[in-house]
């Protein structure tokens, strides 16, 4: 095949590769806080996700308030000690691992499925959990982009649903998906 | 906030959000085949995308027989009159739309998750579709690397999962959670 006409510089194409192997869930942060125009850039990033039928589906809930950051800590913890009684064998394993940083981290952002989303049928009648696949495309582009702009990020999913969505006040609907420790610094 | 040792050069920024910002849903493709070195690029993309746990519970299946493609694509077509039906008023505004290009793009790769991801608990114990918010990192991850190398790629959900699977001989348990006609050019 002839080279597309579209294809991105060989530089271009090095960074796009970097950024794809380089993206770490990271667990460890350092204290301090992202500069606004550099948090738009990485949300901007973030909406640019495809998304079946244009829905859009997607949340981000900062959460500035520490009483609040404490709350969804203590969320994260409880499932925790959950989940290692559920792997058995491989509970002491899981434990000494660090599973969060929500306490030290720079921001926290908690990505959710939006209300109203069960209007949209394009692409959803047979597979109706393609909302979630849009939202995880969101929320890679993020990391994408936190990565390049030199910033840990760190995602957990160990969390009873309702229980953040009532922390949070959500809509009735809404669903949180992931509770992201980002943006920080390594 | 001083700036992070870690973050990337300017023009390696700029590629990173450019190809956020660019990559497209694809439906029109020229013929012709890709090169096997930028199919392996492609894919190695997709693999390193992030996981809950790292399961890596995604799959893809390159379909490289033309009758199997023609089927594959009735499966499609089956499912946009049904979709169709379902819209009601929007009926005719949809299918007005081109939903898919399996019959002409240079290849058709079926993105699934795998049978044996029930035992991993780490990060699902209470969302258990955490494993297909991996597979989708993953797609998002190999559409943003065609895009880098001007290849097109189009994604459809409008399918029966259970029949799509049955077409393609997958183990029980597995499923199909999105056709990717890609790459191809522009």
């Amino acid at each position: 095949m002839t080279e597309s006409p579209f294809r991105y510089s060989e530089p271009e194409r090095a960074a796009v590769y970097r950024v794809i192997a380089e993206r770490r869930d990271m667990r460890h942060f350092k204290p301090g806080h992202i500069d606004a125009a550099t948090l738009q850039r990485l949300l901007r990033a973030a909406h640019r996700a495809p998304s079946v039928g244009l829905m859009q589906p997607w949340r981000f809930v900062r959460v500035v308030d520490s009483a609040l950051r404490r709350q969804i800590h203590d969320l994260v913890q409880e499932e925790r000690l959950k989940t290692a009684a559920a792997l058995e064998a491989r509970q002491e394993e899981f434990l000494r691992l660090k599973v969060q940083g929500i306490l030290e981290c720079g921001e926290v952002l908690v990505a959710a499925l939006c209300e109203a989303r069960e209007r949209h049928v394009f692409g959803r009648r047979t597979l109706p959990e393609m909302d979630l696949a849009s939202v995880a495309c969101a929320i890679q582009n993020l990391w994408l982009a936190a990565r390049a702009e030199g910033l840990g990020m760190g995602r957990v999913s160990l969390f009873d649903p309702a229980a953040l969505a009532k922390t949070l006040a959500m809509h009735a609907g809404a669903s949180p998906v992931g509770i992201l420790f980002n943006p920080s610094r390594y």
